[in-house]
């Protein structure tokens, strides 16, 4: 494959948005995809996403971008998916050209709602992906922050490390450091537990705990995660890398992620129901949550945390009490 | 020694009046050395701190207050000190009752200035004071939430565990959960460098950098810290548990830590002279950076964040420099 490889981006969110903004920083062109008819006329026309990051400009000799996602896929040869999770399904049963020869990467930061798997899982099982042809682009990162170009880090993670190599190529700039890694299953169930975990940084806000708790919650979840990663996948890995505990820790204590605030819903007493009308959208780490747990029946990894989220948000159960509960386990 | 033993405080900030606070939810009487005489005249009658936790009452029944340390050290079997470390020295040369039956608990988070120890080193080396009676009190924990009774994790570490459960179970209460290790050097680094890194974030967001990066940083630190403290005692320890991971975040992302306060007026334009001028004391974390970086000398762990505190903190090296070269460093 080129150095120069022809990449497309799935998505017009703000992740998707500032996706297409790293690549265009190296690449002459970028492949994009958008649903909406719409926003794709309103990009060429005014050269920003309407929604998301308005204050990222593209240069339209830059983009090849499109409504029709098989004009899109047919394009590339690496196509860099960022839709929400929910919508993946939707999205692929849409494409009828042969994904046999592509390089997919996953920015979906969840689980596939319909196969309960996480997303490189999901291309590998359901769609017949090869894992040597998946990838993963993991944070800690806020789109937002990648439209005000400050430095953060990113890390692409692939069973084929020159695959990964290639895509870092791609992303890397004066504001955006990449590393490369072999561990997709692992960063990928650490992009999604962490939402878990956002979740109950939330509600403990919510129901009043204070700074002190906080760090001994996050002290704990990583921990966690790190036991329920390696019943699932067991390898040598820091979990301390940027990916896992970096990721955790900027989702964790965002006041702007959507997660924690649908936690600290929930701990300031809506229902679960109501939490999620109130938002716009549902919060990954709902999903993430069920499909933890019901994995980790099987697994038995020690999960006091991801066990409390899952009863207050799928068993109705008193967050107060079940906090307190969850308190006597933590250390 | 009985379940019950008689136990003194030593100081009168923040700290000291919140560790007194946890102690009389246990027991019947405490002691407590306040350095000022007029300090202890007004607690006698207003019946709390009046420059500290204000909001936290004492009973007066349960105090034995005095502004003599020598008759607070002769009252006490176990004596927690709880003084800035640029004053331990100070305090200690004060008594001239025997210390070789007193056990003596370090709940300062510092380097001691005149020898370049952490606490237990220095009662160990320049007091005689044997380790098995040497025990730390450790965070993550902001004394305000103390006064609040909001849920705070305490480690207490001791070589002997007899006495660390003996202060343990002195501490722990309702809002107060307690773990004890046996890691009194382990801990007692994480609670000095965590400062340094503290230093760091300050100085990352006076410079402009964002979340994405501050998460990338306290990654890198953790990391760091795991290096630096398994080169000072090498032993069986778990960087992420609250005592190292949990200390360094609540300080690491905390606002109101003086430590982050000074790094960030330093990013920001500052002078370190200046800065030390407009906060009223100085920060524990700029002794620290010398006494860490200088360790290091000998002991050549990778540590590219405490470097470069020291390189801004002492070397007169221009702050905006010394980050974009830290930053090629990071992952």
């Amino acid at each position: 494959m080129s150095d120069k490889p022809k990449v497309a981006v799935l998505g017009s969110g703000s992740w998707a948005t500032a996706i297409v903004k790293m690549l265009c920083e190296n690449l002459n062109e970028v492949g994009w995809y958008i649903r909406k008819q719409s926003t794709v006329d309103y990009i060429k026309e005014n050269h920003h996403n309407p929604n998301y990051l308005s204050s990222a400009e593209f240069k339209m000799e830059q983009l090849n971008i499109s409504s029709n996602i098989n004009e899109i896929v047919n394009y590339a040869d690496i196509l860099i998916f960022a839709v929400p999770s929910a919508f993946v399904k939707a999205e692929f049963d849409k494409i009828t050209e042969s994904l046999s020869s592509k390089i997919v990467f996953s920015a979906i930061k969840g689980i596939i709602p319909e196969s309960g798997l996480i997303v490189g899982e999901h291309f590998n099982q359901k769609l017949n992906i090869p894992f040597e042809n998946i990838g993963v682009i993991t944070g800690p990162c806020h789109a937002e922050e990648v439209a005000m170009e400050r430095l953060s880090y990113l890390t692409i993670a692939c069973r084929d490390m020159d695959k990964a190599t290639v895509v870092s190529n791609c992303i890397k700039s004066r504001y955006i450091k990449t590393k490369i890694s072999d561990d997709i299953i692992g960063t990928e169930y650490a992009a999604m537990l962490k939402n878990i975990y956002a979740i109950a940084a939330g509600v403990a806000h919510g129901l009043g705990y204070g700074d002190n708790f906080q760090s001994v919650l996050m002290s704990n979840s990583i921990r966690e995660m790190k036991r329920f990663i390696k019943k699932v996948h067991k390898m040598k890995r820091n979990i301390n890398n940027s990916a896992y505990l970096g990721d955790l820790l900027v989702t964790g204590y965002s006041t702007f992620s959507r997660n924690r605030m649908f936690g600290n819903m929930i701990g300031k007493g809506y229902t679960v129901k109501s939490a999620q009308m109130e938002m716009s959208m549902i919060a990954e780490g709902y999903y993430a949550a069920k499909s933890a747990y019901v994995l980790n029946e099987k697994n038995k990894a020690n999960t006091p945390i991801i066990d409390a989220v899952y009863q207050i948000l799928y068993q109705n159960k008193n967050p107060k009490k079940v906090f307190v509960k969850l308190t006597e386990k933590l250390d």
